[in-house]
């Protein structure tokens, strides 16, 4: 469920754009405005406002909300005004090209369905003139490779139909090769950046059912390298988006020093799709609402963004 | 262009199906009135003529051929009362099933466009409740399963923008891998698999530029491994579909023994799209018609039947 809260009768696209530009005009910004307007307008309406806003004013919304906001405030009202799929292939591109985040790239590839991830694709396309891949392929190196390419590359099977013995036998396959400690084995990664979710779940049923410790227990290592710690993300993301992005939550808020870009990124993307659910398992999880958590650990207007998103 | 003749004014699918019914009743089956018919429509017109036989007769016009006629001829018209994505979907399946004919794979995932190739792809998990790409993976092994899962999980950009910089550095790490004979290399299979087709067209000509010898040339060896030959189909389909089915003709024809699987598959998935283009260049090369090279290697009701489809 959508965390986001929109009034209702929403003001016409043309009003949200006046207001926004006089929240924009004279001395300083009237911060607090363009938060009760954009942090309560949906997709849809986000774009008319934009289309207002250049037909009213002859300049783009988004380029006069960068120059007049500050920080992290800025960086996330910026990234909230994309349309979803403009979203994510801006966020894609930025997690390749400014030392790589491999994280955004699994989360793209295997949250969204397969379809949403091939318009993810296309827009990427048309923004970069280059493909998702490429860029993956050309961005990252060596075993991390492999994965990363083999994620983004598989137009994934949907159906809900499940092999019972071919997961028991692809269950033994990663777990032979888990224990050897190579996580690197074509097999790990033929079989988790091909099979179909559905598949995928039951082999990793199977794998705690038959060897009693789950695949993401045994994928922890000491010294977690890189490639196992992008295995990890990728079965988190394929077997409980929302128990990954509550986990996200917890790390980037739990730290000394607070994560924005990673806060940003989940709040953006998720406040019209599931942040509910996500902020429950995250209460249930922490005993600390997530509202009461964003409060603690971000400050000023940037803070008061996010509340809105989560549905303050 | 095609080569397939319609007639013109075409008989109505009922009238089709009718005359079908009538050249498979009694004793024995009367191929020339199949061919006649079938060898001269379209694949919409294929189509309403199943549906119109079905509708009819209450029997699938497919499986009535299939127990009407024999051999190759059969097969042919099997494969060619598809549509054009089943027909790639099946092809690709049999490949993968029937001892791994990687240049099946190959053809789909290089030579068409990207979106045709994800409507193949599409095709295929409706008819197999798996992705191609998990299928391909699951049907190959060690550096030529590199290869082709890289080739059928690219979303290629089709742009035709090309970075002069990047294909001259490509060129070279293309160049240097193979004449150390390492064409399992990282980079090369990233390259070929994700790069657009304009960008390899352009490193693969600096390539030569640079280097004085093509890179199919350097790719040729004495022991010719199922990677390197399967990279120079890869390139060869890239470079130029036409030349590449035209060589393939060349082999399939020449040799002592016809495959004749593989002739029947280009001549169905060409005969309406490009094989007039593809026939021209066999004639230019062989200064034997391909109706000749037919005539003098097949017989029967196939070497009819495919004589019909290449517009005899």
């Amino acid at each position: 469920m959508a965390t986001l809260r929109v009034p209702s009768p929403v003001p016409s696209p043309v009003e949200d754009a006046e207001q926004l530009r006089k929240a924009c005009q004279g001395w300083g910004t009237d911060e607090k405005k363009v938060i009760n307007i954009l942090g309560h307008r949906d997709a849809a309406h986000r774009q008319q406002i934009q289309q207002s806003y250049e037909e009213l004013y002859k300049e783009k919304l988004s380029k006069r909300l960068e120059s007049e906001l500050k920080g992290h405030f800025e960086k996330a009202v910026y990234r909230w005004m994309f349309s979803p799929l403009d979203r994510e292939a801006v966020l894609a591109k930025i997690a390749l090209t400014k030392g790589l985040d491999y994280r955004v790239i699994i989360e793209t590839s295997c949250i969204n369905s397969t379809n949403h991830f091939l318009a993810v694709k296309q827009t990427y396309q048309n923004h970069y003139k280059h493909s998702l891949e490429e860029d993956v392929a050309s961005n990252s190196h060596g075993d991390l490779r492999k994965l990363l390419v083999g994620l983004v590359g598989t137009y994934r099977y949907e159906g809900d139909e499940v092999d019972v013995r071919l997961a028991h036998s692809e269950a033994d396959i990663l777990h032979d090769a888990i224990n050897k400690k190579s996580f690197n084995h074509d097999e790990v990664i033929r079989i988790v950046t091909t099979r179909s979710k559905a598949q995928l779940n039951a082999t990793f049923n199977k794998y705690k059912d038959e060897h009693g410790v789950s695949i993401l227990k045994d994928l922890k290592t000491e010294n977690q390298d890189d490639l196992a710690s992008a295995l990890r993300t990728a079965i988190r993301c394929i077997i409980s988006p929302h128990k990954y992005y509550e986990k996200l939550l917890r790390t980037v808020l739990n730290k000394s020093e607070t994560d924005e870009d990673t806060l940003t990124r989940v709040i953006v993307t998720r406040a019209e799709k599931d942040l509910k659910e996500i902020m429950d398992l995250f209460e249930n999880r922490t005993n600390v609402s997530l509202e009461q958590a964003i409060t603690k650990h971000i400050h000023g207007h940037y803070k008061h963004f996010l509340l809105a998103l989560v549905g303050k």
